[in-house]
């Protein structure tokens, strides 16, 4: 029998009794609160703690009461998951305890609208990972050969690479358009705008250890280190990323700006949502051996909004698009030594379906730009203009539950 | 005529009355505080701030009482300038105002001997620029085509990628020799110990802002917001680098360790030793475009010490072999709106001169392992073995005057 809460939630909400996911908030006076989420509420979790609900948790005093969610997720999965626990007992309909309460309801309840989330994680390192096969082999069809669309050492590591902790946003933070270094086919570069201006659809794990220069973490344990996810969009400017990434990668094409979803889900709401993946041909060098190996059936919506038109959808991925997992991803990513951080993000890469309506860019959705994609209005894009509102959505549902991220949303403003 | 201190200084010494470093070092009780240093000397600055010698300064309470630099640096060049100014004034031998409080010497003096120095910087971010044009060009030789050794982009813009923050270690912090995935040339992948671990001999500097996302920083403004500069090795394991690295660049090659000096030198210091660069040809972009071209005479030292021998120089390159400047590595960084924050470190990449006594890599001075390096025990090198330890010293030196920055000293323990 599925859980109910004595809060009132729609069907299409994503923040069921069964997610209860993790973020900050801006309060009126500019300071900043941790909070999770219920229905169209945001749960002050300082004030939870005020009020004694999350006493003989062992937390911390002032532990919500910070501008980052670090300090919180730092404490681990044993820790956190009791406050977690504890929050879906309290909402349970059958629990009396806050319910009841109704004078303390207004200091712990604020609707969703009424505030503003905040970038809940300070990011000490950010790696993007390349993990998608069918977007892997869309990009090497198209900009080396289509057919060894996939490098030698794909199949082998999960290729990744560093990315900018800095300028890593919210949703609701809009960037302009870079501009930068841009060869034309036919003549020496110049400096401009970027006509390319591309999303990728990705999701990103948040891991809660500092581990030590030296420590490997092996496959096996690495989801205790991953508190949860979120939706990622990985902004890129094709045409600066074209003439800088050979040989040493993505640079300014990529490093302007990424933008998450203001909440963090963590993997314990995801479990009922595990699918599990094929086994990986060629086998894997035994460090990247995994017993069980599962991804989540995370729907993955992208939409561009504009003035002239309404949110209009232009593709939906998902998670389960998967090659490597995140804990093989952890795994590989340490086996060196390489130590980690508490907020460090860990994004999948564009997460690619098999099918042209499945794929994660507009690099891939328009072929390189040879094909147009038609908008409510008439108007046609490529990549993305200026005034376009781009919303990636992420959730899960089965069997009546439904677990989301909320969306992230990105306006394009002019270059300055 | 030259400035002398009251402090006894060899002349050899890296911290003259004309350095005034900024590093951090550890109390005996375990915490830190922020330090200049002079001959054989470092200056607690808390102690300095606390006898009022500060005072008028504009410093907040507190500033060098930390684990970082960061808010030091933070306060902008015309505050950490009149600190440097104001330590310089009464070090010089003129000035009777600390030199006659003999009580306060060894409240204000350590030995350096008796100190261990600490990792200076909390690190957001680490950008690794590429931009030794010798080193590139032997790269190239190497592993490309000898014929076209440069890559159409290289100069047109500072070519780098993103590297890992959360691994950079201060000098004394030794390493494990790196394992992960290695591709033989006749088989399949397999997991193992590097076998070809290397140094690169780098500059890196330090900035001493926060930058909106969307600003620019000009090409003639990128001075003012560096703080200093350090001397960087960038350990390199080639063959996980090797397999890794196509299409995006270093990953596990590079992110188990980067190792810097302990004292920051400022600028300011540097400014005896700048020495004009050639005009470039092809004329780069009018972004990049610099009124007057200059790098620093920076001599770099590195050697290799082992239980069997003393330190045994393996090279010497100069900061002067550098085709990209800092002003226009930093104005390409932000030139797409990327934000900066302070005490981001930007490294010069391998830094190698003309003559193959001044290459700064391992497997440039072994050329891709196919020459064996002499050692005084009569034992060979072309990559690094277990034990031995690495130094790299940097220094200037101009009519006199010296400025130097210490040494970064690293050894190699066995893989874990």
């Amino acid at each position: 029998m599925l859980k109910k809460s004595w809060i009132q939630i729609e069907a299409s909400s994503d923040f069921s009794i069964y997610n209860i996911p993790f973020g900050v908030f801006e309060l009126k006076n500019g300071k900043a609160r941790c909070a999770s989420a219920i229905g169209d509420l945001i749960i002050d979790l300082h004030e939870m703690q005020l009020l004694g609900f999350f006493d003989h948790l062992d937390l911390p005093d002032d532990v919500f009461n910070q501008r980052y969610l670090n300090p919180f997720i730092q404490l681990g999965k044993k820790i956190t998951n009791r406050v977690r626990n504890r929050l879906i007992d309290l909402l349970d309909e059958n629990n009396t305890a806050l319910r009841q309460k109704k004078e303390w309801h207004q200091r712990v309840f604020i609707p969703m609208d009424e505030v503003t989330m905040l970038m809940p994680l300070d990011v000490p390192n950010y790696t993007d990972f390349y993990s998608s096969m069918y977007h892997a082999e869309n990009v090497g069809k198209m900009f080396r050969d289509p057919d060894h669309a996939l490098l030698p050492n794909w199949k082998h590591l999960p290729v990744a690479y560093h990315g900018r902790a800095s300028s890593i946003i919210v949703s609701g933070v809009n960037i302009h358009r870079p501009k930068g270094q841009i060869k034309p086919s036919d003549a020496g570069p110049v400096f401009g705008e970027s006509k390319k201006l591309d999303i990728e659809i990705e999701m990103a794990f948040v891991t809660n250890r500092n581990t030590a220069m030296g420590e490997a973490i092996p496959v096996e344990k690495a989801q205790e280190h991953i508190f949860g996810l979120m939706v990622f969009n990985d902004w890129s400017a094709r045409d600066i990323q074209k003439w800088e990434y050979v040989p040493l990668g993505p640079f300014l094409g990529k490093n302007f700006a990424s933008s998450v979803s203001p909440w963090i889900v963590t993997l314990e709401a995801l479990e009922p949502f595990k699918v599990p993946l094929s086994p990986q041909q060629p086998a894997v060098l035994p460090y990247l051996e995994e017993k069980e190996r599962f991804s989540y059936d995370i729907h993955l919506d992208a939409f561009i909004e504009h003035e002239k038109f309404n949110a209009f959808k232009i593709t939906s991925t998902n998670y389960k698009y998967m090659y490597w997992t995140m804990a093989q991803q952890l795994a590989h990513h340490t086996v060196n030594g390489c130590n980690i951080e508490v907020g460090d993000l860990y994004a999948s890469g564009t997460i690619s379906g098999p099918e042209p309506d499945a794929y994660g860019s507009l690099l891939e959705l328009s072929w390189g730009g040879k094909h147009d994609i038609d908008m409510p209005d008439g108007s046609k894009r490529t990549f993305l203009e200026d005034g376009d509102t781009v919303i990636i959505k992420g959730y899960s549902e089965h069997k009546g539950i439904r677990v989301g991220f909320g969306e992230v949303r990105t306006s394009i403003l002019p270059a300055k």
